[in-house]
């Protein structure tokens, strides 16, 4: 570590990004490669020697880059956006260079201080009730997670804690309590929920996976919830949690938060927001009401590194009441911590609100700081503005149909099958998805709503402007043409 | 994201991190702010309109260095190093850079290759048994975490896994299972084995902590750890996890492995090592006999992170058959994902390896090919050379002793109390070591070992140098003998 050294080379890795971000967009948004395609091109054993930095670039250019998926290209409309700024990366240059372990308080003050801070800021941006906040007489706060996946597992295990606590009061045993606890989600819900249950030993059939209905928009529905809850109250289950979302991977549909908050109330189950990627959108005022609800939720989680011009990881729970997290995780034995008792019970120590034990020192702050408000707020605004001039232009062409409500950057739609397209378009869908993507001059990915295969055009591109849109919608509707041209061959 | 504006702005971040290092050494190495520091230095809302690349980087120098404790000051003694390098650096603003997603192959398939050929190259370095590499016949792989807690977890998981499906197979019912699995471990494993167990909902008692004792230099005892199977399955429980570590983080104690191994066998028990800090070590041959026994664990962990000149984070799990894994992980539902199926059964999709769905590119391949094998053995070996050397600058002096044998790069000793000292040193030493770290200059960590407040120099910084390890000594000379002095007057 030759401080001198590091100023050449990293100077001449700032140089290779720059031009890559200059650059990307000419080159194919989804890898060409084939699986297995780097065994061939790299050796099978680490060198003995050390190798230049030269020849390690140069390796990355040829043989690496062609490999990405490029996230970060404008044209690039797949999944849910994972867009970064320059103001994300700096951030991260900051944290590699300290690199510190936040763990407690103690390891770093200003890795716990700043992030305590920021999630104010945050939370107060999103105008989130203030038990959700840090302050002198509350129980809340944030915590940044390495993914949504996390923040969601944290939050089971937060609910599992209070429900064990007040099911033990009831002169239940521990064993019997786990055995009963029942999850209630919709089938729209994000698999990480269903990934927690398992992680946390919940019998299969504790996880409840209520249907949706495109008449309702995909959105969880109150009276199949209702009976649902009461039939397992009913069999003599205890239902535990709730786990309602805002922006719905497959097609970001919005939970009836409000109701599901009463009847999370009425049933005394822990109710959890997932807004991991439409809450982002919730900074604007006027779509701060798609959370409208959330006053009445336990947790609540957001990743910032979706839509918030933040570099993975950065992935946020909210909880009101964090000591059924340390309850459960304050364990006894770290024989070998600082002397910081004296402080211990007065700061805040992260690793006490997560998985892991050890942290990055994550630096959400540049963005928030380098951007204000204002420049968030408006990075949102031009991606939906984007994503409803994109489903008009599909409305406007009667080959095409919208499958679902846009009210934020995605835009589900299809290609309309004809009577004689025996699969409902499945087959006519997935082929001109696959026409789409293998161009390689933009990317887009796909769901299934209600049986039926969905196209997704997810904007939220750091670089993408409003002439990518366009551009896209004339490929869409090129590789439209052909398909139905060729079927009629 | 303008790349001239990133451009210009990462050049300062990149001067800005090397004049860091270039002066880390004259900084307090443990902060010396106090609870609530920041919250005075920055405002309580986020700024509404954008500010300044050098406004924040000036808050940065003044506000956020006072409060990091430096990891990388070259006088860092404690915990166990965190060290990163020009090279792990360069990684890092590459993956920044890149910012994509390697959930899938298909998410951006360098991502998982690059992943999967670098693990390989470091088993060998290890001289893991091929069980633990991707080839083509075999189940086994490396996958990194974001924590060994997390590689931990994951552990526990395959191993509960690959117990409901065997005692389903024997008639059990999978709750009547979970009551009763049984996990075997020392009282000197890190306590990321304990919170997995409560993550995972393990009754209480179900995890079975051994004790240790000085005269066996804290490693797991065998006639204990048989004994306390044998209990078990006296009384219908199933053992079904044995946690073993190499390199204890209170004194780098190292299990029995090979013994281990055979109990493991003998009862059905999945049998895990923990080597998250010297595990790095066995990369020279020299050392690599303390991982002798390995061969027959199911799976392994190393944080590359710890020791090995790689940032934060980078803790690698191997495993040598991940289908339980798969089996517990691999949830139906992914309505949206890339229209892969062709391919999905033929490549590694390192989501279904880990809790989190998404996952950085991490470019653990910049640390191996800049060094070299060459260069990280070169790198291990001088620290455990400093660690040697200190070791016997403390026997030489007779106030002193070491409490601990030194294999790696930690020392424990402490200063030896007489009579009056009716709390056997603890007080003397954990005044001292108040003493040593408020002065600023270097900074160490304690353990209790039998007891025995103990006193923990851990050597592993980059840039840390054999003047540093003998300048500490005199500063922990010149501490002690003013304690002593004072107890005199």
């Amino acid at each position: 570590m030759d401080p001198q050294e590091f100023r050449a080379q990293a100077h001449k890795m700032v140089d290779f990004i720059a031009d890559y971000y200059r650059d990307v967009e000419s080159l194919p948004v989804r890898s060409q490669v084939t699986p297995g395609y780097l065994r061939s091109s790299l050796p099978s054993n680490a060198p003995e020697e050390p190798q230049s930095f030269d020849t390690v670039l140069d390796d990355v250019k040829s043989m690496i880059v062609p490999g990405v998926t490029h996230w970060q290209n404008p044209n690039f409309f797949g999944f849910f956006p994972s867009n970064s700024s320059t103001a994300g990366m700096l951030g991260e240059f900051l944290s590699g260079g300290f690199n510190v372990d936040g763990s407690e308080w103690a390891t770093s003050p200003a890795a716990t201080e700043l992030e305590m801070l920021v999630l104010n800021w945050l939370g107060k941006l999103l105008n989130l009730p203030d038990e959700f906040l840090f302050n002198r007489s509350g129980n809340g706060g944030g915590v940044i997670h390495a993914s949504a996946s996390e923040a969601v597992l944290v939050a089971l295990l937060a609910a599992r804690g209070r429900a064990i606590s007040e099911n033990k009061a009831k002169g239940l045993e521990e064993q019997e309590i786990l055995s009963k606890l029942l999850v209630y989600t919709s089938d729209q819900t994000h698999p990480c929920l269903h990934k927690a249950c398992v992680i946390v030993g919940l019998p299969k059939s504790n996880l409840v996976i209520l249907p949706t209905l495109a008449t309702d928009d995909y959105a969880l529905s109150l009276p199949i919830l209702k009976s649902a809850v009461r039939n397992g109250v009913t069999k003599g289950f205890i239902p535990f949690f709730l786990g309602a979302t805002v922006g719905t991977t497959s097609s970001s549909a919005i939970d009836p938060l409000p109701a599901l908050a009463d009847i999370a109330k009425e049933y005394g189950m822990w109710f959890h927001v997932d807004a991991a990627y439409a809450g982002n959108a919730c900074i604007c005022p006027e779509f701060r009401h798609f959370l409208n609800g959330v006053e009445n939720a336990h947790s609540f989680n957001l990743s910032a590194n979706k839509w918030l011009l933040t570099n993975i990881d950065c992935s946020i729970l909210w909880l009101k009441r964090y000591e059924f997290l340390n309850l459960l995780f304050f364990i006894y034995t770290i024989s070998f911590q600082l002397k910081t008792s004296s402080i211990q019970s007065r700061v805040v120590n992260f690793k006490d609100w997560q998985v892991a034990q050890g942290r990055r020192f994550r630096q959400l702050w540049f963005v928030m700081r380098l951007y204000g408000a204002l420049g968030l707020r408006n990075h949102i605004r031009t991606h939906i503005n984007h994503a409803k001039h994109f489903e008009i232009l599909v409305r406007e062409d009667s080959r095409f149909e919208i499958l679902a409500p846009c009210r934020f950057g995605l835009v589900c739609f299809r290609l309309k099958p004809s009577v004689k397209h025996e699969d409902n378009g499945w087959k006519l869908n997935s082929s001109l998805l696959e026409a789409i993507n293998s161009g390689g001059k933009i990317f887009m990915t796909h769901t299934v709503l209600s049986g039926v295969y969905t196209l997704r055009m997810s904007i939220g591109g750091t670089q993408t402007k409003r002439e990518n849109v366009d551009d896209a919608w004339k490929i869409i509707q090129e590789e439209a043409q052909n398909l139905l041209d060729q079927e009629i061959i």
